[in-house]
């Protein structure tokens, strides 16, 4: 791997975000000097700003995303060195973003005077409460659960991070919520669970699942994740959702789709291969499976997921094994390349080389997923000869989940069935622009066309 | 009793709350109309607006309390009936408020461009996540447990409503959070929990206490809630507070300061009669005796609470016969009363005669709190001879639950003491206008002063 490839991948590893703020001569060319020095420590530029024009000078803010702390120190040495521009400050901006936390409650009711408190509290709720009481439905009517959903961890699988436990997995839950909230108007509670014993966490939700109008499962390791699932949804009469699984997957699939465009092949010409068989890798596979690709093989750390595979196997991965792998491979990774048409990688960092990206068929898609650094860089598979490429930056399970509940919510689903991710699926794939995969996940419009399609479907 | 007399203990029980919108004509005197005639039905108006102006007419809103359907009729016949007066429409305001829930979670974050999104989420979000598996600690800071209040019921005791289960009870606890997000900034999660067995509520708020800064448990029955409270506040390392004990105590307590000021009355010389034994009795009759009140007599439905009672007693009733009735009566309700300088009443309606009121000590104080309709009206028990009288409109918890918990969480308390409530009551007391019980809970200064001190007297 030469420098450049070296750093190229390094930088998927970038999560320390950083804002400068510097005063700069007000003149053109001032502003490319520090954008270059930046470039030249090899550090990304995400965001720039006018702050304030001061006299002859501007104060500018100019977000990077550094791979570490040393990177930093290069900027800052590079910004230092330069005539007519003074670094002024630089702030930890997502430290700052997330002080306090990201999400707050507030009253949907004015409250500017005694009156306005008599009806939003007592005496006035009461007649609220009887109304439930009489009419017990309404209250998705008269209450908030209409737009409120459980956001539920146990924090043992928190993004690429691994099982970092309940409170350290709070930022993700309140991050998600702020999503929600934005996107969707909806009211995500974050709720951390202090136990990973998976009768335990069930019977938590089952407790305080009348305070909610869904819940969304996340960050929970596989196979714990699975049963959660399963049991939760038999015993509750609202949508139960693994975003890991669920989300992930419809958007996996919108990527396909569109991706399948451009390469000119049909799904059941298709024979695929998804490294990975944990929460996503599992349900990415059901839903291409669903969608009519020909073929899956399925590995994950045992190798090929295979009938008669005796090490380490479970319920869920003895299913997997049932409907996939029609040729019953059993050999290493580079094996279940060999002749494909598609590779998913759900797994983790640098598990996959060029080599096997070559061996695939003609008209290679490949996603490597693994978040934030991907199985392979997609310029890597590109370079080997893949002819679609996207990974995880792309690829983001928070252009579905939004859409999905709201549109559950809107119809007061009982479930979010696999009918309802295909129609997001599809609403995704039609509303990328062409030749592209995905659509702008800041475009709130997708969001309203994913919730639309999905409360369609449940009917 | 009188006619009069009747209505005016109906009045109480008003919780049916209407706005009229009356488009009247625009001089003086018309409205004086509307007024008179919603009058004449013998309901109170709470609050009037004008809308809008339009040519010679006016469009007014008026809120009115109405004890029943009945006399909103009387009132919309009494309103037809008058010239240059015309009723556009009635809408049930409270339901109109409630409708959706009166509180919703929003982002605290800007969330403008993709820039703002993976800091917010991946793959920023991850530095938080890190930063809080480093430093435990740092989840104060980095998330909004700092500010997140649980408020927990399992619906058993709402209101004056009785037990009407979980579902029921989420528009009172939407309203409490409603308030917490008004008056001090606290992020109030309602949590119903289906279930009334101590032990599955106890652990399912274990299970989740991660997610929160306090915990406040709601409107659950008395003993459960004693119970509830005493075993949660073992286990957990965060404030648990049970509101309609003592948040009502408080402010009871702030109450009688001021009204032994206006009869001139030391604590140590003075006899209460607490009628009622549940949360807020047993609260009240805790804090009444560590304020110095000489001698309290508490009654239930078993009636008086004696040392060597056996009927209807439970582990909490035999601590309170252990604690007060110095002479150990045991008579009937009446006898109770007798010469006693303070009563308080959280039990049911119309349990207290004018007879008993009249038996007390001279200068006598008289809180019939029971909501919505007191144990006797504070007109009968004024005419009675009560010098001083107050009910639930004024002694009204929200007084002191928002303070109390913000000066808990602003100095991370682990728990909300009795001497955080003496502080907070003592506050109440002072900030009340000269010869008036209690300050206005509309000003937020107040809320702001009971958290100082709050937080001061918890270091």
């Amino acid at each position: 791997m030469t420098t450049f490839e070296k750093s190229l991948q390094e930088r998927y590893k970038a999560t320390n975000i950083f804002k400068l703020e510097c005063k700069i001569l007000d003149k053109p060319g001032m502003l490319a000097k520090v954008t270059a020095a930046i470039s030249s420590a090899d550090v990304n530029i995400d965001q720039i700003a006018t702050l304030k024009i001061d006299g002859d000078y501007r104060v500018c803010s100019l977000t990077i995303f550094c791979r570490n702390v040393q990177d930093l120190d290069v900027v800052k040495t590079g910004i230092e060195k330069l005539e007519g521009i003074e670094l002024l400050n630089v702030a930890d901006e997502v430290l700052e973003i997330h002080r306090r936390g990201t999400i707050e409650t507030k009253s949907r009711a004015a409250i500017r005077n005694l009156t306005d408190l008599r009806m939003v509290y007592t005496p006035g709720v009461a007649s609220v409460c009887k109304k439930i009481v009489d009419e017990p439905d309404s209250v998705w009517e008269m209450t908030g659960i209409c737009d409120r959903v459980a956001i539920v961890t146990d924090g043992t699988a928190v993004l690429g991070l691994g099982d970092i436990g309940p409170a350290a997995a709070l930022p993700v839950m309140e991050g998600k919520a702020a999503i929600f909230a934005e996107f969707v108007g909806i009211s995500g509670v974050p709720i951390v669970i202090d136990s990973k014993d998976p009768d335990t966490i069930i019977k938590t939700v089952e407790m305080i699942a009348k305070t909610f109008g869904a819940i969304q499962i996340e960050d929970i390791a596989a196979p714990a994740c699975f049963e959660i699932e399963e049991r939760l949804r038999a015993s509750l009469d609202i949508p139960v959702f693994h975003d890991d699984q669920h989300a992930t997957a419809t958007v996996v699939l919108a990527a396909v789709i569109n991706a399948l465009k451009i390469v000119k092949k049909q799904p059941a010409d298709c024979r695929a291969v998804v490294v990975g068989a944990g929460a996503a890798g599992y349900a990415i596979t059901k839903i291409l499976l669903e969608f009519g690709i020909g073929d899956i093989v399925v590995y994950d750390a045992g190798g090929a997921i295979y009938r008669g595979r005796t090490n380490m196997m479970n319920p869920y991965l003895e299913k997997l094994a049932e409907v996939t792998n029609k040729d019953n491979i059993s050999g290493p990774l580079a094996d279940g390349f060999k002749g494909r048409d598609i590779f998913i990688g759900v797994a983790r960092p640098n598990l996959v080389s060029p080599e096997m990206i070559a061996s695939m068929a003609p008209k290679a898609i490949a996603f490597p997923l693994s978040n934030p650094v991907g199985e392979i860089t997609v310029e890597d598979a590109a370079k080997a000869g893949a002819a679609v490429t996207a990974d995880g930056r792309t690829i983001n399970n928070a252009l579905a989940f939004p859409g999905l509940f709201r549109g559950a919510l809107d119809v007061r689903a009982a479930d979010i069935t696999p009918v309802m991710q295909m129609a997001a699926a599809d609403v995704l794939a039609r509303m990328a622009e062409e030749g592209t995969l995905l659509p702008n996940m800041m475009n709130k419009e997708v969001h309203r066309q994913v919730s639309k399609a999905v409360a369609a479907a449940a009917k």
